[in-house]
């Protein structure tokens, strides 16, 4: 797909007034600091137990953690199993939905891998 | 591209530690609320002056856009001409690399006009 292409998709999509209120609607999700990168991960293991997420995730805590995963599961991203086990078990996995922020996700790792921000000179 | 192509070039970067660490960096233009919409209008517009992103984004203060642009400016994403008429016309205009940032943007719109993030019930 071309840049042309893909520029006049975008403006096709931000000049119909309910598809842009719905693009508006994503911005909570890219602005949480930990939303993406937890949907990256649920994607990629496919299902989940919170304490690995906090293996993978190394700097998040508990709190933020168990905030972040509600999100997703209020917006319909993720479901969540509880296993009644001792001790209780509980799964993360990504729903059709989730799944399908794939190509967001590929597409910012991609530029994020050949790109940087800081390898230009503050006064350029 | 299918889902299993994608995830194995996701995992194939993020596996490589200087590559992970690029995308890591990206975070930043994530989570500033308008960095990401501002390189959109850009690339939509080709050459935008001030008052112009001011039309497009109406709920920007002047201040917010000015700090915005800095950061795009300062990562290499846009850059800013100022010319010396009366009054005095700044026009900002991506760079190749704020041009590449276009597959990442037409990934979130598109996924943004087929989804919605609140037409699932609190209570799932």
């Amino acid at each position: 797909m071309t840049q042309e292409q893909m520029m006049a998709e975008i403006n096709a999509i931000l000049s119909d007034s309910r598809k842009k209120a719905h693009v508006d609607q994503i911005v909570p999700l890219l602005h949480g600091k930990w939303e993406l990168q937890i949907m990256l991960e649920v994607c990629r293991a496919d299902v989940l137990r919170f304490g690995e997420y906090k293996r993978r995730l190394p700097h998040i805590t508990n709190s933020v953690l168990t905030a972040a995963l509600r999100n997703l599961e209020k917006w319909g991203l993720v479901t969540r199993t509880q296993y009644n086990e001792i001790p209780p078990r509980v799964e993360y996995a990504p729903t059709e939905k989730g799944r399908s922020l794939l190509p967001v996700c590929y597409a910012i790792v991609k530029w994020g891998a050949e790109n940087s921000l800081d390898d230009c000179p503050a006064d350029l």
